[in-house]
């Protein structure tokens, strides 16, 4: 099969090197509007060729959107617009519902599969894409039922292949859930990077007492404005509801320090330990 | 030399381990309180022996106190009255300024050197303790001037052993920094955690979709309070300091987001990304 990987970065690049690697593609096209990125894709072997997105169209079967997802709203109506009934179009989006609703009336909205990969790093570009970034990771798949069964067929085989674990829900759901799995996460690590910045004047202290922990609890910090600014704007609303609820709960253990009341906040912190049960 | 080590946890285990193999000790003495973790450690061959505290200082000559930092106000005054020359004491405490008030006039105050090795993990018990949990990391060392320089050089000499880098501050500096670089990560993770608790009634799906992410700004919620609440005591006014920064970050995002105001929300996001330049 003949794949085409639209955007050559972190998750695009990391996907066109275990579909060819797991043997779901022969070939891989990447189209990409930064030319840089393209011909680093080239480079290092990820992609077979560059091309325009009408001609990568023309050639495969199978159509991979891994691009921000307020580009996603550009250009999948106009994707959808060129495909046949030969064509399988995926995304790879944080976000689902604003998307789904774009699309939903749309004559070839069989042909789409809304997907999420949970799987990342806090890089990003051609450089970043690694081997196995899918492996043992969750593949979810959104509103199924408005997804031809061939169409859907192609990309549970993917899945399969690349040995991921298969979820399906509604797009409602997917956003509400990523945003307390992992929209928080970004959320919490930016603005802990902005603290310590704006607190921590003597940067080399940082660099000498950064432990794990810190490292841990920061990394998210890393990641890229131009993927995450869009990921909040889709999703605001339920994480405007997480943030809330996180500021709630900072909040109660500032007042617990300062009413130096040490036995309530032992308590939460031993509330906050019943996280060990579900992380794995 | 034979050494003991008081708190035979994740922290004392580990240095236990590491004394043993890089040549520092050849004996190391277990003292715990608790009877299971002092068996458990003798079990696990992380210390040769367990004795009474008293018994362990007639024969040893490092003694390193490796429990919470409420413990050690109570037992590192007794230590020094009870020890000579001949003795090396050392704490391995997230918090310094307390402690080192307390025993300042203590005629042998010159055996003690305050110690904090930056590394661990958010699991605890003598279970937890691992090898070469040290290595390559960072040790402070604080107010050295007031060791006596046969005392500081049984340390200085140890951390080399470790293959640690060694940095010296002050107990202020040392509360002030540890604050910003640890002890408001665990802050946000336990605060994280209790966050997603509320949230996700349905814990299944935080279990199926928590990638990396998530587990790398979540796991710190795994430490245990009897560690932490004393240090949140015990550094209260640095920790209230850099708490009301980072719930006036959360909220100027939350703020940002309710306008609708992306292009600063962008700009923040790109502040926060300096935090690459500073972690390794």
């Amino acid at each position: 099969m003949i794949a085409t990987i639209v955007g050559t970065g972190l998750i695009g690049g990391s996907l066109a090197i275990s579909l060819k690697e797991k043997g779901v593609a022969n070939w891989i096209i990447g189209v990409d509007q930064n030319a840089d990125n393209l011909q680093k894709a080239q480079e290092l072997k990820i992609i077979d060729e560059g091309a325009t997105l009408q001609d990568a169209m023309q050639r495969s079967q199978l159509i991979i959107l891994a691009i921000p997802v307020d580009a996603l709203l550009q250009i999948l109506p106009a994707v959808l617009d060129k495909a046949g009934p030969e064509h399988v179009i995926m995304d790879v989006g944080s976000t689902k519902q604003q998307i789904l609703q774009l699309v939903a009336g749309h004559p070839n909205r069989g042909r789409f599969v809304a997907a999420h990969p949970m799987a990342g790093t806090e890089y990003s570009g051609p450089e970043a894409a690694i081997k196995n970034l899918f492996t043992q990771k969750t593949m979810v798949l959104c509103d199924v039922k408005n997804s031809d069964e061939d169409a859907l067929e192609v990309i549970e085989n993917m899945v399969d292949k690349l040995q991921m674990r298969l979820v399906y829900m509604n797009a409602e759901e997917h956003d509400l859930h990523t945003a307390y799995v992992s929209h928080i996460s970004h959320i919490t690590s930016f603005a802990l990077a902005l603290t310590v910045l704006e607190k921590e004047k003597e940067q080399g202290r940082i660099f000498e007492l950064a432990s794990g922990g810190f490292e841990s609890t920061v990394r998210l910090a890393k990641s890229s404005p131009d993927m995450w600014v869009p990921i909040f704007k889709h999703n605001r609303h339920n994480v405007l509801d997480v943030l809330d609820e996180h500021i709630h709960q900072l909040q109660q253990m500032k007042q617990l320090l300062e009413k130096e009341d040490y036995e309530t906040f032992y308590k939460l912190i031993q509330k906050s330990n019943k996280i060990r049960k579900i992380l794995k």
